[in-house]
């Protein structure tokens, strides 16, 4: 998949505290660049409530998969790129790649799995539909 | 896959560093939870160095899955579960679970595939023999 | 201040997710480390909810001191030393020793002064006076 | 002390992963957002060294101080101030503020002092004229 598959991305620099002791990003922060291009994401197409975790729709993470391909160093400025692919009756899925500044830089490429819930210790429930159409329209794309 | 599955096990406690605005352990941390068990696995097969990255045999994730199946609470005793359960020609797979304290609790299945490097910059080198043969004698099963 | 003067400490392994390019404990890091000693401090002592921070006796960090005096490495046990030294009118503050496991093997010594609160967003109310008795209790000194 | 004290300041966006059960930064990240803006402060004066630790002026952390205000919650977008305050024989001192939007609106107050060393292990030297130069010329003012 290349970055042209993506309408949205986020930039973000590579911080002292982020790296481990061979001076690269460590492998559990990944899931923290993919958080901060998601609510980013989210916020470009509309449906980022600033209030947290309390109001508008809430989600929670099922299925996290990176691959890592490249190393992430220090300073360096990251580009996360993210998309939502699909809407199932009540989960959503985000596709993520982090690229260098480079045209063919290709640093890691992801997948998050959300499940939609009515209340934070509810069951799953459906997507709402204004949910879905505001990323079908950022996308241009059907999603279910 | 059930807990019994598991030779090793390690006890950590959720930390309030470690939780996010729902009180929970945040989706990152997962992979954080998994890097220390995966350390003292391997010093319970024998082949951790306590010096650090520039010692002894070199891996690096090239794969990682989480299944979030069950938040984990502020302050929680959770026991990471850890098992080599394959050998490549220069990767080996990792299994992960974690369970809160009851006896079916599980809050998290996933794996890590890591690399084997000859240095770290380096291509991926063949798994060193006598690592296989640690972790074999550990799990009692042949892995490659 | 020796490692004498504290009735408590709480071990904790230095994890490759703390660490940085330098292959040592972040600065930042060190505030983790208080805190999980504190929690540690106020379990011993009988006073820590594991509800968390909705119930018991709610303080919030007014001030932190630290000052690095040897470097923690990958690995390595570290011992955190704390104790009550004087309760204010709303506030305590506690004292920290950071060890290694030598004998004379000091890594930081640091301060927190708490203010405590009867509700989260409210002003500083005084400390209970049942929260006093339990660390002067402890300390087998007055501690106002 | 006003923010207009300040020649520079570094905006930072509160991600999730840095609040804590109460929706507000963690204390142990207002050390990652003075390191931010420390970073970035450097670079604007013109030292800082993107190779990392192991190039340019070696400096560690030897005293950090924090007084907390007020907090800072979660998608705030808060500056984080940075001034060179004194410079000592083998040190410098930095000073440091983070502010929310609004015009008064303090939430801590900070200060880092920083031992120049020739090499990372190797004992306090002098901090370079050229390094000094740099920051007076930035500030406008003598610093020793």
């Amino acid at each position: 998949m290349a970055r042209s598959d993506f309408r949205f991305g986020f930039g973000k620099r590579v911080r002292y505290a982020e790296v481990d002791a061979q001076a690269v990003v460590f492998n559990s922060r990944y899931l923290e660049y993919f958080d901060i291009g998601l609510t980013e994401y989210w916020r470009a197409v509309g449906i980022y409530d600033a209030q947290g975790p309390a109001d508008g729709p809430e989600f929670f993470v099922a299925r996290a998969t990176i691959d890592f391909k490249a190393s992430m160093r220090l300073d360096e400025m990251i580009e996360i790129c993210v998309r939502a692919t699909r809407v199932g009756r009540t989960s959503m899925t985000f596709a993520f790649e982090l690229h260098g500044s480079g045209g063919e830089d290709l640093r890691a490429v992801g997948e998050l799995v959300q499940v939609h819930v009515a209340e934070l210790t509810g069951p799953p429930t459906p997507v709402p539909d204004w949910v879905v159409a505001k990323f079908e329209a950022f996308e241009g794309a059907k999603l279910r």
